[in-house]
């Protein structure tokens, strides 16, 4: 048997429920892998407040260095989140030559290139299972069972907030507003909802995965975000009525050293296996030139979920001789040989409020055909708003910037532009 | 680079998949992992005959022991497919030393107990996630990255060739004489279908999905097992009314030591994920206690998928410096600590065709409270064929042998048993 000590940075949920899943499965993992995990100090804001979970009071501290510095803690396992101070703490940590476990998708994504090139130096592990997509081995999938393959693209669900919204939204017609009020209320989208409902928690991920996939390093900054807000229960109905199902998509494609990577509301085909991702799961879509189409689908959040990843991750941690680490140009731009376009090819869904006079169709068709954007499908709904009624147009591919100029060739008075949403996995 | 010298025991499709994958990623490997993969030997049957992938004619042979006995080998990958020779080949490898990658679920299921034996007491590696699932790193998933959870649940749609027919009889009606017969001409059944269609394929990966998830051997013959060869159209057709999609499920729960392991066909509601998986694509559903619910999409099998998970676990062999073996009693017989559960709950589809006359629907209600199975709907479908109605019931959840003891109490003049088929995933 081998002791490996471990301590903790933030002991709130997600280490709670590490600390329970240790506890309950000690037993399981001295057998199978011969490691006994000694949990020394918990860094915590505050010693004296209440826990859900029974961790023993005099292995919390509120001094950093309790954990950062003591020579015998082998492994640090990080749950502070956001940028700072966990960043910060994880070079320290491991510039002390400690392996480092961290769920912080933040931090992972913005601190990648530090946290990688202060492990190398040092010697030590640096392992990020829990930081997209909670319990779903992705992470372990890209890097150790699908390497012989040519990524050639990842589509995701990759944030729950959404999916719960987008769900109960077409299930239940009801208004964007509405459901996310609801959820608030019910403790699944927090007080200020920007950070899932704009989309930067699936950017955040989507850089973590498309730079694991690409082998290359996709910064957040590059990726293209567009959020739920504006997503309305009529958008979603029309797309029903046309097979189509509505979901916050993290879209990462890659043609040779040519990248697209965008988060934004995407119609998926019913029959798409995304497409009956429902609620608060999450689902990674892949495509490989060996190994063809492959999803995982699971709890993306939740602190049993997360702390399943975090304890895989330790257990191959403590077992490692030594550590992987991605062998692409770990750094803070982009690695210089990715072109990113952003003119992306895609199906879209358009609804235009148009005016209810002879000619104007063939003005809006007009537009479409001058910018090359070729039309698979129209439908004009029933119902008249002040002279105007409700177009649908789907496209046939097209380019981003083609349709957009098709749009802005409109004249206000013949239509206005109600919503454009892109359409994938035909 | 380290040089790692590979030996082919086959060289057929699977075999010439692995081979255009390993010259096409080379470059790819040797950067990421530091290794340059060298095959020496590759055992065919008849070194003359003509093979689409052009692999040197002088690195052929007929002789075993060339791969076998050669002390330049390191790793001998196994793609021969059944029983024997494959175990003995593999044994004698394992006997020389060599670590042994295979993609061969029956030889795996059959000869586990002996082959992880000489590979422990010999010092190499035994490596299979290409026996189960094709390119899907369902293995290692549960091996290495939910590792602590207890899995209380396996439910697979693990054989393509069944739910490429079961989906084309649900998408055209057709009945399964007609499909399997389509299949056939296309190549995607074989000529003697039994394998599949009869569920021994299911089977015999199930038991290494079984074993590995409850951490136990879990014999092939302790696998209650039943084929899709009986399913009519109309069953597929009246469940489609209720809601449910019929798959060939390979089942094993977990309650406490008490396992159920089975293989039959099965009915899973439309809106569970293992429903929408079609056409030849395989997908497994987990159930553990942290992580919650998880399913693994992909294809299962064909060349290059199956290729994909082959290169990944020589990339591991040769990568590991010790390798890693289940701690289960690995033995011939079902680990002594396991319980077999024959007589399980689950949900029942029930079509019978009964008698039209007063009286008869008590009679038949009759017969499932006398063994307290309880009904939650009944249809009765339209049309009438000598006398008789057809009648679908579908049960609560209730004893397998309670609803075989209702069914035979029911006399052949009120009603006779058209179908049982059992309901999961609700």
């Amino acid at each position: 048997m081998r002791k490996t000590t471990i301590g903790f940075l933030g002991c709130g949920n997600v280490g709670g429920g590490v600390f329970a899943l240790l506890e309950g499965t000690a037993g399981q993992i001295a057998h199978r892998d011969g490691i006994e995990f000694v949990l020394k100090r918990a860094l915590v804001r505050d010693i004296n407040k209440a826990r859900s979970v029974p961790i023993p009071a005099r292995l919390l501290t509120d001094r950093p260095e309790d954990v950062l510095d003591d020579p015998q803690i082998d492994i640090v396992l990080e749950f502070l989140g956001g940028e700072q101070p966990a960043i910060d703490f994880m070079l320290r940590a491991l510039r002390n030559g400690k392996t480092v476990v961290t769920a912080n998708k933040v931090a992972l994504a913005l601190g990648w290139h530090l946290l990688q090139a202060e492990a190398q130096k040092y010697g030590g592990g640096l392992y990020y299972e829990a930081s997209v997509c909670g319990a779903i081995p992705v992470i372990r999938a890209l890097t150790d069972s699908l390497q012989a393959n040519r990524i050639d693209a990842v589509m995701g669900i990759i944030n729950g907030t959404t999916n719960y919204i987008l769900t109960r939204m077409a299930k239940e017609g009801k208004d964007y507003a509405q459901v996310l009020f609801d959820a608030q209320r019910l403790g699944l989208a927090e007080p200020d909802p920007s950070a899932d409902v704009d989309g930067y928690d699936a950017a955040y991920k989507l850089s973590i995965l498309a730079s694991l996939a690409f082998h290359a390093h996709v910064p957040v900054g590059r990726i293209y975000r567009e959020g739920i807000g504006s997503i309305s229960a009529r958008d979603i109905a029309y797309g029903k009525e046309m097979g189509l199902t509505l979901k916050l998509l993290a879209v990462a494609k890659r043609n040779n050293s040519v990248v697209e990577v965008r988060v934004h509301p995407t119609f998926v085909p019913n029959e798409h296996p995304l497409a009956s991702v429902s609620g608060a799961f999450n689902a990674v879509f892949l495509k490989g030139h060996a190994f063809g189409e492959m999803m995982f689908y699971g709890q993306g959040a939740g602190d049993a979920p997360t702390a399943s990843a975090v304890v895989s991750d330790l257990i191959m941690a403590a077992a490692a001789p030594r550590h992987w680490h991605p062998t692409f140009a770990n750094q803070e731009q982009a690695s210089p040989e990715l072109g990113f376009d952003t003119n992306w090819a895609s199906v879209y869904f358009i609804r235009l409020s148009a005016s209810d006079k002879p000619g104007v169709l063939s003005a809006i068709t007009g537009c479409f055909g001058a910018h090359e954007v070729s039309i698979a499908s129209m439908v004009q709904h029933s119902g008249i708003d002040n002279d105007r009624v409700p177009l649908v147009f789907v496209t046939h591919r097209a380019h981003e910037q083609s349709v957009m100029q098709a749009l802005k060739d409109m004249k206000p008075e013949d239509a206005t532009v109600e919503s454009v949403i892109r359409v994938e996995g035909r």
